[in-house]
């Protein structure tokens, strides 16, 4: 199909200081859990999104020196000669594809605690370190900023020498020196500290002498927080976040402009809305005559060019888009908008750099298995035989099986019980804040209703002897999982005792609308979103809710998506009371007996009801009557997401998917995918 | 000098199934933070050991498949034949010394997120994993177990091949599918559940199939925690702990005995003592003929001969004495007994695996050096010039510069302010439960006593014109810190107002004896122990505390050291009040404002004084004055230890030892350690 001449504009050249971008497809610098550690998965990582058509390719954070290291997080790395050659491998793999390639150095200083380098990290002055380490940076002394701008400059000329077109200074996300010196907590008081000229000074210099040095062939870019949310305590877009921009100006040759923290700038779609940043940032074209990027989760063609025309950037930046969809750009450009698989802004990617292990994507599952399974986000090998395959469960995994075994061709029917797609998404996109999820449901619906090889049937809840009346050759059960009420999970091996009269719902009941009476209980020992998510719901039927774990936050598995102080703080403001580090002991009709996690003191609380968020049961009944069946016309009978183990959204997606891959092929005796393991000294 | 007869029974050789070890030393398995991730460092990490003198050097747990795997967390890797060169080279180095090399191939089971390989764990049943991670796994049934089997087999089929002498099934911790199985919440109604028989059913099988493949040549040992500590809820010495042993007896070559969980068996000197685990273990010997070794943090030869003499073990097992002195048995061979460098039993070696990086020692600071930086724990070159160096302040950083440029051969004048050597730890060590820490001192003081190149002279405060008047060449300022009174740390970037009238104590103040009136509060920004032992000591006072910090919980840091749960647990049983995630915005002479992190809603409290635990200033003023002096007789003036930055005993012990290695050599200029770096696919 031909592009649609609209978005014509988004595919204009855009001249980047020496260099000049093919279109306004801007990956910014992201992490992604693989960096210096999983090297060969990381460049094709890569890759594939210049492939996809991205204009610019950034790497993610790359340290600059072992003084200041992020080890177990595998950033980039450029500490001396010897990483060259791996950095020259994604400059070469994305210049294929007339992509640009983009690096973003980055010194940490008391933003790395260095437990690998053991280095003392340097730092504005000597402060405890940002996390919560037994490490505190020593002051910088003009030594330290002489050694510092060499380091830099040698970075950036490493940079160069890699083949990268772009180069960074990373000002951004109250994470790096540079940051750190702009800072409003910079107290120093010589000429690097006090007012804004003075803290700005350390950028302007490294900027200069970086110009100076690579500017012939590289465009110098700076990332920076134009505001930091929290009022006139920190930079702001009004106040010093614009003056920041104006002091600099056209120094550099492109600014790549977001808020601060990270958290606040990666937020997840249950707490802010598309481009919610561009009200922040829109100023900044105002003030410099030099290229504009800026980020807000975009993936509709029809906002990035109204960004572009209304003359609020020049680049559409793109981080979380880009990896659920690394053909997003492709896709715009030939006429194929509606097959853009668009990010959720669950945040799951973000937990691979919290995780230290390679980043996966609820909507890509491909993602991070580009190199060691050897998947294409959007190819996949033709089946080896005519078979047909029947999928029982149109939730995640069962539509993403049924349409990845469809475009390699199988004869797929599809049964789902009810009378919608979706399944847990359909259902958790109801939730206050959920609703971009649905678009899980919304990619695979709009697939699978092109390709002629998919049949869905609804109703359908089907037997096993309905089963063996349809004849596929394969049986695939997708049919999900249901909240346990027996209150069995991390911290409770046992049924959680409820007596007569009691009430103990789950959250598939609360889901499907029972609304409890009385003061509720919603005990999680779950830790992911669900307990925080549901707290939040009933509080909005204006009921009286405690939220009680055994541990010492709420949703405690969501710092790794960033959103444990949002949750927290909104079922705080809503009035859900919280009650941490206490286990559910005993449940009455009109109270629960609940014990200190350290003292086994009991205390009780009064209740009519509670909500159990601890475990899910697969729903595998079918599978088991089925499996006894094998032999004969039923070649085979795989269970996949949750019905094999109840999971994340993306670890059903994922499952769906290497089903659909692997369905014909060789079986894999040994380890299903290429390793990379650290080469030994040979002396 | 030569060896006390009386220890001569620690040298005797023992058989293990079909092979012998040379002597009673034996280095069970632990974890190290480098593993697979950090093969040289490991391997080395592992042969300096042998070289010491130890009769068996195990490996960690070592994964036997991707299917359970523990990203980023770098334990041994055993996941197929290309794991294999790695593993050899650690048993060919530890031959090299006449040491057998042990290994403990490991499936976790439920203790496995799998993040990195995405596989669902597999257990004993369907149940959320032991971390707080969206994962549960999926009940193995027939096919998995036998499965299993053949993996477990596999596995020490490829370990015999590697060359290991002794091979685990690791039973213990309730870490471990086996232990799992195990234990009391394994709920299966199949011939692998219900009666103890039942669930000792796999080990059995395992450790059946691994005799038959591999006992011609390997002993295979069991790793077996008798006792959970949790009473009838577990398993338990008097119980079935002691019925498992009895039902085994005498299948495995050896039995390695010690308690669960590795939080419980790896306690702290703060809260257990040394061999606290006998009482639980003393009876293994008398319901097995095979061997048994068992842990006790044991540093003292007599306490080991009694341990022999008494019957209560064959072998004595160290893993943190091995940490902090590698030579151990050597040094009691050779009749050195005071020169053992003694665990103190801090854990921090513990750390490395939480924060998968390479481990450090308090006592040892070349651990983890052994390969990248080429530091042996006993040997230092000798001196390359004939030097003076003045090291000023006698606490951990100063000591240990001190003894280690005399063992070089320099001249070194150690002036110490006080009367006492020792400096913070001489403090530290009069808290209640860190008497052992003294040990930090009492090695290097008798090692400095011993050598005729270190004069000490206490009573010596030295201004910078004392300082220029000794005349070194070289001096080293090792001052140390003093804690902050300001407020000033992770969560107030300024200082904390405090009203006229108003009681604010430093740490400082409250070790020297202060006592405050009234009740009192104790506000930790700090996070590792110092607020915490501060409240308890305090409380011991009979003062009423109030414990308050920014973060979820108490000496939030220690869950590295595995010390959190009971550090807040005894501060509540002492009765010291806990006021988490709040923020101290205000001092008043009665009172203080506390501010919600989340709602920064304002509480009141009322107290007389406040402990202020946030971070420390260095004591550098020294340092100032002396650098105005450089050139002409004085060639250098280097801080080290707390007066460089603040931080960890380890931290300064590290920074005293690598002075002493660098002083007079060439200085590097790029990254001052080999590197260990990952492979770039060739395909």
């Amino acid at each position: 199909m031909a592009r649609d001449p609209r978005y014509d504009i988004l595919f204009e050249p855009v001249q980047i200081g020496p260099v000049t971008t093919k279109n306004r497809f801007y990956q910014v610098p992201h992490c992604n859990g693989m960096g210096h550690q999983y090297p060969s998965s990381w460049v094709e990582m890569r890759r594939i999104k210049a492939e996809g058509g991205w204009g610019v390719i950034n790497t993610e954070e790359v340290e600059i020196s072992h003084t200041s290291e992020l080890s177990p997080t595998p950033e980039g790395r450029l500490w001396d000669d010897r990483d060259i050659p791996l950095l020259a491998r994604m400059a070469d793999a994305v210049h294929n594809y007339g992509a640009l390639a983009g690096i973003e150095p980055a010194h940490l200083g008391g933003g790395a605690s260095n437990n690998y380098s053991r280095e003392i990290p340097m730092g504005v002055s000597a402060r405890p370190i940002d996390l919560l380490e037994p490490v505190q940076t020593r002051a910088m002394d003009k030594a330290d900023i002489k050694a510092f701008r060499k380091m830099h400059v040698d970075a950036a000329r490493r940079c160069k020498q890699a083949g990268y077109d772009i180069v960074y200074l990373y000002c951004g996300h109250d994470m790096t020196t540079f940051a750190h010196f702009l800072s409003r907590r910079n107290d120093r008081t010589d000429e690097y500290g006090g007012s804004l000229e003075n803290r700005v000074r350390l950028i302007r210099e490294v900027l200069q002498d970086t110009k100076e040095v690579i500017g012939d062939t590289c465009a110098v870019a700076i990332r920076f927080g134009v505001d930091e949310l929290k009022g006139p305590a920190g930079l702001t877009s009004g106040g010093e976040g614009r003056d920041v921009v104006e002091l600099l100006a056209d120094l550099p040759d492109l600014w790549d402009v977001n808020i601060s923290d990270w958290s606040k700038d990666s937020a997840t779609s249950r707490f802010e809305l598309e481009g919610f940043q561009d009200s922040y940032v829109k100023f900044v074209k105002q003030v410099t005559q030099k290229p504009v990027v800026g980020v807000g989760r975009y993936t509709s063609p029809d906002a990035m060019v109204s960004l572009i025309k209304s003359g609020q950037l020049d680049l559409i930046g793109a981080a979380r888009p880009s990896i659920a969809d690394p053909f997003l750009p492709n896709k715009i450009d030939e006429g194929r908008v509606e097959d853009i698989r668009e990010c959720i802004g669950c945040n799951i990617c973000v937990t691979g750099d919290f995780l230290a292990t390679p980043m996966r994507c609820t909507q890509n599952p491909t993602m991070g298995e580009e190199w060691r399974r050897g998947w294409h986000p959007e190819r996949i090998a033709p089946k080896k035989r005519d078979e047909s395959v029947l999928v029982i469960g149109a939730g995640p995994s069962g539509l993403e099986a049924s349409r990845a075994l469809a475009q390699r061709g199988l004869s797929v029917t599809l049964a789902e019980a009810t009378t919608k797609l979706g399944g847990r998404v359909a259902n958790e996109s109801q939730l206050p804040g959920l609703s971009q999820w649905k678009r899980v449901t919304d990619y695979r619906e709009y697939q699978i209703s092109q390709m002629a090889n998919v049949q869905v049937f609804f109703d359908s809840k089907l037997t096993a002897e309905d089963v063996m009346e349809v004849g596929a050759d394969h049986v695939v059960i997708a049919t999900g999982s249901t909240w346990a009420r027996h209150g069995i999970g991390r911290h409770n091996h046992l049924p959680i005792p409820a007596t007569t009269g009691s009430t103990v719902l789950t959250p598939d009941e609360i889901m499907a609308g029972t609304i409890p009476e009385g003061p509720v209980i919603v005990f999680d020992d779950d830790h992911y979103y669900m307990g925080g998510i549901l707290a939040e719901k009933l509080r909005g039927y204006g009921l009286d809710v405690t939220y009680v774990t055994p541990v010492a936050d709420v949703s405690h598995w969501t710092h790794n998506t960033m959103e444990q102080v949002r949750i927290q703080t909104r079922l705080m403001q809503l009035g859900v009371k919280i009650v941490p580090l206490h286990n559910l002991a005993k449940i009455h009709s009109d109270h629960v007996d609940l014990t200190c996690i350290y003292t086994e003191q009991v205390k009780t609380l009064p209740c009519s009801a509670v909500v159990m968020v601890t475990m899910r049961d697969a729903k595998d009944d079918l599978y088991h009557s089925l499996t006894r069946r094998l032999g004969g016309p039923l070649a085979s009978v795989t269970r996949i997401g949750d019905c094999y183990s109840p999971g994340t959204i993306a670890a059903a997606i994922y499952s769906g998917h290497r089903y659909a891959r692997e369905l014909g092929e060789p079986i894999c005796d040994g380890v299903p995918f290429r390793r990379e393991l650290p080469a030994l000294a040979t002396d």
